[in-house]
């Protein structure tokens, strides 16, 4: 018995570890394995509003949250799932007290975005090509360069909790 | 000697009523008073990111700062002070803890945009027709309505501080 329990476990960690590593390394598994999105979605700071948000925590930072034309025309029309196609993007920077504002308000009241912070963030939603993530390629990157793919499985593994909302946690500010 | 000092206090009395009442009111002071922006730019909440914000305090609220192509480009070039036709536009929000979020990363952290908040307010630059107050037009909107005059004579008030950015406290976010 104590054999049978061991094996179950080594074959979830096994599942596992699929899930969290590069599809390069197990060819055989790679249309299950989650693929991630390399290239940054040119003009996407000229992407129009879905909305903002503030993180504290680790993460201290103040966000944007834009979308392309198919991602906001999707959040208009409450159109669920996503459309292929449709791209969401999250921009993060440091959340800066802000002196010069403070002075004019008279008081401690102002936060403003600072530099760039936690990486730029995608998605970019293709139900056949990120099968195995949802249907949403996961994509963050840091000064320019791809995130490592660690960092990417742990996209999925968290937008999971949203199913309802096809996987997209943010909502559109109206 | 006393009765000079009271004339005095008289007319610098006389100059603020001026600022702070609408034009219609006294013909002659047309030129020199404030004129304010009194419908909705059309499509504002299309247009492109600025910053984004969040004030504390009596506003409390978390905002975003959009520009129209003419600002956008001004502010990307460092054009100061801004060219005539450049629109901001201020929208806010109320400050809102997200359960859903906090559920999901396991700790309380997250913030997001909550219902419309502290109206929709507008700077639209236009050198003449609004040299009373700097070159820029000031507006704000409560549920589609204008705001009251004496609203909208705090802004420029306030924004005057801010003379070495042409009177744009927002900085762009990179």
């Amino acid at each position: 018995m104590k054999r049978i329990t061991f094996l179950l476990v080594a074959v979830a960690t096994l599942a596992g570890g699929v899930a969290l590593t590069a599809p390069a390394s197990r060819p055989a598994a790679q249309e299950a394995a989650p693929i991630f999105v390399t290239k940054i979605p040119p003009g996407y700071r000229d992407w129009r509003l879905i909305s903002v948000a503030r993180e504290e925590g680790s993460l201290d930072d103040i966000r944007a949250i834009l979308g392309n034309d198919k991602a906001i025309k999707a959040y208009r029309e409450g159109q669920l799932p996503f459309p292929d196609g449709a791209i969401i993007a999250r921009i993060a920077w440091s959340y800066d007290s802000s002196e010069e504002n403070n002075k004019v308000f008279g008081r401690p009241q102002s936060f403003v975005a600072g530099a760039p912070k936690n990486g730029v963030q995608f998605m970019v939603k293709d139900a056949k090509k990120y099968a195995a993530t949802g249907g949403w390629g996961f994509a963050q990157f840091d000064d320019g360069k791809p995130a490592d793919v660690t960092v990417l499985s742990a996209c999925f593994a968290c937008h999971a909790n949203i199913k309802e909302r096809d996987l997209v946690f943010t909502r559109y500010a109206h």
